[in-house]
């Protein structure tokens, strides 16, 4: 299957993720009518602006009853209500995607709406950034992004090979995992740096913000994301986060540890590790980042 | 004192930091002889190749004795036996500052050696990466960047005056703050988030950092840094990064109760609030950060 042979497609959720796939489902399906379903009307006309979609729906039925392909890409915490919405509407042959950022939750309501052999592949295409809103959406969003798909034993092969096709003609490049293994691992690379970021910006006097330099605001980035899709992703991998921050407040009190016995040898130690383990395993940074020295 | 007029600069550590101010000197002293001096040969001859530094030393005592200004460059941690190895062979009229992240254990150790009120000014001109060594010397480093110094009750005038000259003469903007005001707000702006830096490379296997993003490779720049730089750092600021520490753990604590307690108002609550703060007091990110694509 090189080519995508999509008619109509449903977007529920218009935001980045929403209006950028419905930029780059355009580009690759000429043709394809995408209606974009959300619960502002104001977010609806925006995408609407930049060419992401072409009708506006505050209802998803009457859409998804014409649709070959519904995406969901609103909040995670806002899937089963509309799974529910568009369940007694599905064509024959239509199927289910989402662009959610944790999978288990995602892959259990999905089973218990839709069915366990339901028409529903869960992804994870790694694309975004903390810019909201469908103004920001991009074609090229999904351009080389890796894109998580993680089926159960039950999922449908014609659906499984539907959205592998789909991801891969956005750009995609796929990875399979089981929904928990993925849910662990990006606790640890995503939602708990995360999380961090938030809590860094929590301790910082407005004084001590006037001193602050390229690094807090590097480290910080993530921090401007949106709350409610954050506040829907740590809840929906609440053990994966909470193993994650456990593990991370040990490494805390070790090196409070060694601080407290002024161990230098110890804390040089560490952060040699960390800097060989970034080293090889995120590669170098003299490519990517110049000398920075940006003023916040 | 719009113009600055040195002949010869001794500079103690020829890295990053140091070779740039060998270069950003020449810039505007046109025939100032910049002596470098530090413990490995081949990283001085690196800083003569760049053009940074006129002559190399592995013992300051000559050099120092020629010039009127030397300025410590080295892991803060070197800058007591430096201090202590200059200071018979100091000129009447010359003066010493330093480039160091940490002030106070700086300030007490320059009273100890040279005297309560001796020629020293502690400086900290807020520039660098985690890019090391003077090949990635630039002479334009300090350029905008903000100098805070951290003078004492007993700082000479005519020392401090000559520092506020050559930082501004270097194009920077200068503040001025005690030493522990100085420690404590680098811990939670700058000496926290890099140890965060580092202990978030150390959860992530190997196969959750093949799924990792571009979030995580920002936030975790800082852990490029070098090890023993940072273990000074750390070791000379013991008492702001623990209670920075602390500080951070009782937010980690509040955030796993939150999660616990599947309570989704008060995680939004929690990430809503620090999203406003960083929006106001870091600007916005849309005019300077893309969405990002970047793989890693």
């Amino acid at each position: 299957m090189a080519k995508l042979k999509l008619q109509h497609v449903t977007i529920i959720g218009a935001g980045l993720l929403g209006g950028s796939l419905g930029l780059a489902l355009k580009r690759v399906c000429p043709g394809v009518h995408v209606a974009g379903v959300g619960r502002r009307q104001s977010s609806l006309d925006q995408a609407i602006e930049t060419g992401a979609i072409d009708s506006t729906h505050l209802d998803a039925a009457a859409p998804a009853s014409r649709s070959d392909l519904i995406v969901l890409a609103t909040p995670v915490g806002a899937f089963e209500g509309y799974l529910r919405a568009i369940k007694p509407h599905l064509k024959r042959g239509a199927w289910v995607t989402d662009v959610g950022s944790t999978k288990s939750a995602v892959v259990r309501t999905a089973a218990r709406v839709l069915g366990p052999a339901g028409p529903f592949v869960a992804c994870h295409p790694m694309a975004g950034s903390e810019l909201k809103g469908a103004r920001f959406a991009r074609a090229d969003l999904f351009d080389g992004a890796l894109c998580i798909l993680t089926p159960t034993a039950r999922t449908p092969a014609w659906a499984m090979s539907r959205a592998r096709s789909l991801w891969t003609a956005l750009g995609c490049r796929l990875a399979r995992m089981p929904p928990a293994a993925h849910d662990r691992a990006l606790a640890r690379v995503s939602h708990l740096p995360h999380a961090l970021a938030a809590l860094l910006m929590m301790l910082p006097t407005d004084r001590d913000l006037a001193v602050a330099g390229p690094g807090l605001r590097d480290m910080t980035r993530l921090a401007g994301g949106d709350a409610e899709v954050w506040r829907d992703i740590f809840l929906t991998n609440r053990a994966g986060l909470l193993e994650a921050i456990d593990q991370l407040d040990e490494y805390l009190m070790h090196l409070r540890d060694l601080l407290e016995a002024g161990d230098g040898a110890g804390v040089e130690r560490l952060l040699e590790l960390a800097r060989r383990r970034r080293a090889k395993r995120l590669g170098n940074n003299s490519n990517s980042l110049p000398p920075s020295r940006q003023r916040l």
